[in-house]
């Protein structure tokens, strides 16, 4: 059978879907595995006791849950629920925004699927513009959407030592070149893989270079402000016309839901609507409806605060502490961990590959994403790339834990054998 | 803020978009409408009750529901479903199939999104390959998967007059050219907008025209056979490798769940997980999980034949009943209506176009869709493309039967008035 480009592409397994096809592999094969390689978030008790009961309501009000199912919903999704968030932010944070700000989307992948492809490739007054990502590491979801073309002008962090066991990454703002090449500014916050927060300075200053050359400044808030908000330091969310805020219900707890929400001026919601007309007719009803309540009364946000962020600050400690016990001997490093659901593991001068580590480490039984795979767009050679890995710390404790003891045990190999 | 060509399709409301916003503004507007324009399925209450129950069961059985959400599917859907459907369609019709076979989706607009993309645009040995629909009306849906670009090769079917108050469509065999610039063969069945069911020899011999030029058959099943089966004469549907069947939740009654199915070879699942990976991550997992167990026991071929059938087959007798009474001094045709859930309306000679018929209809407050939109990729003038409208059966009788007496006066008068 012949296929088009497009069909030679996704059929390859190239890029990253190979990755996830050997990930999806591992997880369903016969052999137990210590999952800490997906981004399936932690299932919380008092919080999914939360969508159950949300659940029962909707099959308790009359016909509702038929109503989820047997209609469809419209191309910008549920007009009620956009439009209680629409008054949730404009209430308790003061934004300049309505109902006309905000779509709903099958997810956040099929958000940014959308925004690259809105201000990334062909222009009527350009050959090819792209985005530019003014940090990695970055989300790794963001790698194949451009289906083989490169849409990134990305660029290497600074990198600041901290004590002996952490470190962070900064923008290298003096680095960042923003032309005529250039039609987006896109950032994870916090950073997926590494927990990375950028302050509120960083943020700034980036929306500001965004405006002066006219361009969106696309923030990636799927881990962030306002919900769930798994961030641990203080931060604020702002807003403005020039600013794409896109959040999820997946980290919330509902990844299966599918349900994404951007925040834009109206030009952008109508194109985003106008994808989910073509690709998809409508966003699904479910995320909405089970969570429309909780956007209208504002509980989401308590969730978020009260049960989310505590309870993830609670588990990274565990997690660095095993790391630091379990590593103590080792030229390990945990990237300053303020906020999504992972430890970013940097091994300075690791005599392999973090592929061939994932390779080890999955014979072994944990399951982890070698770190080079979050560097899209960058294709200077940059031997930090081929040192870290990527660390759920989302899951059960006891799993967890384990999983670091097989990942310090495969290290300590490597750097004694050299190889 | 500047946007791609890509982006500025999407915001200019071109093509369908124009339309759906329209439909989306008249349906949440102020003014009450009777609403026989879009695709909503009926409200079955024996329909409804089953997934009620099956709900209350996922509720009630351990952590089903909080798998539900709480969990990412793979790319390819939850395997459990996929893995139910194959043995079924295995079991039930002998189809040499696997879960190798079997995708889900967020519904078959991303279905078909995907699979024109597979087929239709450039390939590494020809510029740019097209889809050939053998026969116009077809799915409005599909119009606007090229972004512009035209991905179709499409014909005029013959016209089958039967006795004074019918019609129906065939394909025009003679007329059919498939060569190198063609790259799959796609029909819908039965037809959404006209109800016309491809008797088995026509989709035989589609079959074997794909086969001998190497192109796959695409078969949209949207409301089709094995479910919903929203089909009247009796036929058979098969499958082999060289066909992709597309099915759906969304005429079994759960539209809001954006559920689809891809049944073909390994290769073109490959490309679909693909597909959902980069543009969705995964899809949905609500309606897969409602459905699960129906799909297991076979039940959902059994809700097909037993209660959404007899039901769809009782409300188009009745609506024929009142088209033939409202329209008896007119000249109008209904296309046999075969299966899916639409009367097709031709008023051969109307002396208006079926797009000023819709705004007169739309001010009386019935809202239809007007014909010439169901022909993608048809540019040739064609006077029969102005002569028909789509109406909805699907709502309660009082609404149809009085949209029905409504559009019979509007036509009425555009011929009484020659305009």
């Amino acid at each position: 059978m012949r296929f088009s480009k497009f069909g030679d592409y996704l059929k390859a397994d190239s890029g990253i879907l190979g990755l996830m096809q050997d990930i999806d592999a591992a997880m369903t094969g016969p052999d137990p595995m210590l999952l800490l390689g997906g981004g399936n978030p932690a299932r919380i008790p008092a919080v999914q006791e939360v969508f159950r009961v949300s659940m029962q309501q909707l099959l308790n009000d009359g016909d509702r849950f038929e109503n989820i199912g047997g209609s469809y919903d419209g191309a910008k999704g549920d007009s009620v629920v956009g439009h209680a968030l629409a008054s949730l932010f404009k209430e308790r944070f003061g934004w300049d925004i309505g109902p006309e700000n905000v779509a709903i989307t099958n997810g956040s992948q099929s958000s940014f699927y959308t925004l690259f492809h809105l201000f990334a490739g062909e222009y009527s007054d350009h050959p090819f513009r792209k985005i530019l990502l003014p940090l990695t590491p970055e989300y790794i979801g963001y790698s194949d959407i451009g289906m083989g073309d490169n849409l990134f002008r990305s660029y290497q962090p600074a990198i600041e030592l901290q004590g002996n066991h952490e470190f962070k990454y900064h923008v290298n703002f003096e680095n960042l070149v923003v032309d005529d090449d250039i039609g987006a500014i896109a950032v994870s916050r916090p950073t997926n893989p590494t927990g990375n927060v950028l302050s509120d300075s960083e943020i700034a200053k980036l929306r500001a270079l965004a405006r002066s050359h006219g361009v969106p400044l696309i923030l990636d808030s799927a881990y962030g402000a306002p919900f769930p908000n798994i961030v641990f330091p203080e931060i604020t969310t702002d807003w403005d016309e020039n600013t794409i805020l896109c959040l999820s219900l997946s980290k919330l707890g509902l990844p299966g839901l599918r349900t994404g929400f951007v925040v834009a001026n109206e030009e952008v919601i109508r194109a985003i609507s106008g994808a989910n007309a073509i690709m998809a007719l409508a966003p699904g009803s479910a995320g909405p409806a089970l969570t429309r309540n909780m956007i209208e009364d504002g509980r989401i946000l308590d969730i978020s605060n009260d049960l989310i962020r505590p309870y993830y600050k609670a588990k990274v400690q565990n997690a660095m502490t095993w790391v630091n016990h379990a590593m103590h001997d080792l030229p390990c490093r945990i990237h300053s961990p303020e906020g999504a659901i992972f430890l970013w593991l940097w091994f300075e001068g690791l005599p392999i590959t973090s592929e061939l580590l994932y390779q080890r480490l999955k014979a072994r039984g944990v399951l982890v994403v070698s770190g080079e795979h979050f560097f899209p767009g960058l294709s200077a050679p940059w031997a930090h790339r081929q040192e870290c890995i990527r660390v759920s710390y989302a899951q059960e404790p006891s799993i967890v834990k384990k999983g670091i003891e097989v990942i310090a045990e495969e290290v300590r190999r490597a750097f004694h054998d050299g190889k």
